[in-house]
């Protein structure tokens, strides 16, 4: 079952459809018998909510894989993660909050020290600090070129990412790392002819920045990889009939939001109630929204399981505001799993919640791992989460008579 | 897993298969906290087999996809539904029991007004009442061309059935609909060189057929849309090597069957009692019989909770006649849900029941949406029902060595 498939059932429907993603939500118990940081939070509510709901647990990408936070929302939000991938240099772009259009092509940048003869000596510039490395970065933003816009923001010590945009970008492009030092720097060469007019700024690009960096030793060059367009999904207008709204604040989130079409809400402060705040503002205007809580995932991979428990109450907390909005679907669930004692992303599946006045209720109480495995839904695909979300919502057309 | 691979393993064997279909099986609860219809029904013979079987749900298209008969039906009878599609005008053809031939090529015909310059005035001929639609067909059906045969049979109002049939026809065939009044109506063209034949034939029997309507305002001429052949499909005897029965009542049933190379047999009377009458006296004969229940759909589709419940509770009486002929494998299920509460076909996982001498009982005492939920069997795409039949049959042979 594929977009195209589905795109041919939606039907327009009055129903609002809210997706609740606690990032790296899929835990594990701390100790051998213990509970896992979800079954160990106090949650009342979405404990009530459960007992209204169909539970399940869902694979991101595939049995055993443990996935990025791209794949994994590009999952949820119903794209194969296969099929439809983000590449480096628009995932880094994408990370550092930048804002990526259709037709940018984003790559991954270094300061690195070249000697007299142009032979690189250190790929990464002595790992070159954050301060000194925006200064820097404040002398290639005066780079120009007729029709092409470029843009550099800063990652972290010597990384930053490097974006161009205009008509006729393509990202067939090779990369100039020479992966080992003692040998120069490779010239940008299109991989297809379609990337010539890329190739050529991209090469004009790192001449200008080479020499504005002379003399600046050990940032006096820069190495360019990971060319990738900011990728071109189907839209979830397009496909969902959905005028969708992303209630996030880190940029990676915001960035897949803005990838399959939904409205990026700016959110007035930094915290989960702030979020809540927003989509009780924005409530009219739209009829899915995806709202994102990062610090799940945080402690998770900090290994802070008190802390990943802590966050998750946090969320229970708000669901009564989410509820009382009276939306007619519900899914609360996650991109993947962080269990605090892998301090890392892992590959188990992640508890899911779907309520509906539709659904057929479980008869079970409780929104865990555990009673996830025992729910309705069984074990699923992610991208099964939004059929069955716009089936709920009385969204979907029969198929055939 | 295809139906190449599974006809590869097709093995003879003495045992016999009972497919029991209940249309629109699976169900809502009435109220929050409620039981579903057939968790309702007493069902005291289902119940006692569901303890000796495997129980599990079935998914006939896809998660929250709700699905037509026909695809259900082509579902739980092993045929991927997405692959294979049964058109417009052979759905049609089915629905009003014609009995379709591989080749036929069928449409949606209706009456029209237009004026003297040709220009359709009312694309439904006022609704003609369906009294004066059957005089009129009578007229068309004396319409003759050499080598085709031309069917015409009443639906509704302005509506009919077309068909041709002869040697040679495609339905790769353009609508004569113009879709909207003041404009003519449209030739039929072969939208592939293969269909040229046909459209020709179609051609000249709208032609005959306006020189017969001359004057009959508002019924003067006719559309033709959705021209669909009977679809071919692998046949049951080939791809199971099963000598299959169908029992059904309605057409749509009937021709579904058919188009999978069932033997449709006559039912001497309407009700379930009669279909079960049906399945003794021709039970020597065959070794796969599908028998339809249509009540529990029309029911469903109604609103009508307990008349669902009522027409389940007339089935669970029937089994005791279905085990006294001691078949190997049984199989109750439907090709949908129609929960009463939403009035229509809906994307809920069926109850499946597997019953044979060879399954590991799951230790449930009763069939319904929760208890099947708790089943072995898992939610399953429809598809796997008959690898499953068949493998409890011991009709399918060893998979390598």
């Amino acid at each position: 079952m594929n977009l195209e498939f589905l795109s041919g059932l939606k039907a327009p429907a009055q129903t609002k459809i809210v997706m609740l993603i606690m990032d790296g939500l899929g835990g594990l118990p701390r100790e051998i018998g213990g509970k896992t940081e979800l079954e160990t939070a106090r949650t009342p509510h979405l404990d009530r909510l459960a007992a209204h709901a169909s539970l399940g647990l869902t694979q991101p990408v595939g049995p055993g894989i443990t996935t990025g936070s791209g794949p994994g929302h590009l999952a949820i939000f119903g794209y194969d993660p296969i099929q439809y991938q983000i590449g480096r240099g628009a995932l880094e772009a994408l990370g550092v909050d930048f804002d990526l259009h259709p037709g940018d092509v984003a790559a991954r940048g270094n300061f690195c020290s070249i000697d007299a003869d142009g032979i690189v000596t250190d790929r990464r510039a002595g790992r070159l600090p954050s301060a000194e490395s925006r200064k820097l970065i404040e002398l290639l933003r005066t780079i120009e070129l007729e029709n092409i816009q470029f843009f550099i923001e800063p990652v972290k010590e010597h990384r930053f990412v490097f974006v161009m945009r205009g008509e006729g970008l393509a990202d067939d492009l090779s990369e100039t790392d020479p992966l080992k030092t003692g040998l120069p720097d490779l010239p940008v060469r299109a991989l297809d002819p379609k990337a010539e007019k890329a190739a050529q700024a991209a090469n004009y690009f790192v001449a200008a920045a080479r020499k504005l960096l002379a003399g600046k030793l050990p940032a006096n060059s820069i190495l360019l990889r990971g060319f990738a367009s900011f990728p071109t999904v189907p839209q979830y207008k397009d496909v969902f009939d959905l005028n969708a709204a992303a209630v996030a604040i880190n940029g990676m989130y915001r960035g897949v939001a803005r990838m399959v079409g939904m409205t990026v809400l700016d959110v007035a402060g930094e915290t989960v109630a702030d979020e809540f705040t927003t989509l009780e503002k924005y409530w009219p205007q739209f009829d899915f929204f995806y709202l994102h809580v990062k610090k799940t995932d945080t402690c998770g991979e900090c290994g802070d399981f008190d802390g990943k428990v802590a966050a998750i109450e946090e969320v229970d907390g708000q669901i009564p505001r989410l509820m009382a909005l009276n939306p007619d679907v519900v899914i609360v669930g996650g991109d993947h799993s962080s269990p605090a004692v892998l301090k890392s992303h892992s590959w188990h599946p992640v508890p899911l919640l779907l309520y509906s006045r539709l659904v057929r209720p479980d008869g079970l109480f409780e929104f865990g791992e555990r009673a996830c495995q025992r729910g309705s839904l069984g074990v699923i695909p992610a991208t099964h989460v939004m059929p069955l979300a716009m089936a709920n919502a009385l969204r979907l057309a029969k198929y055939g008579a």
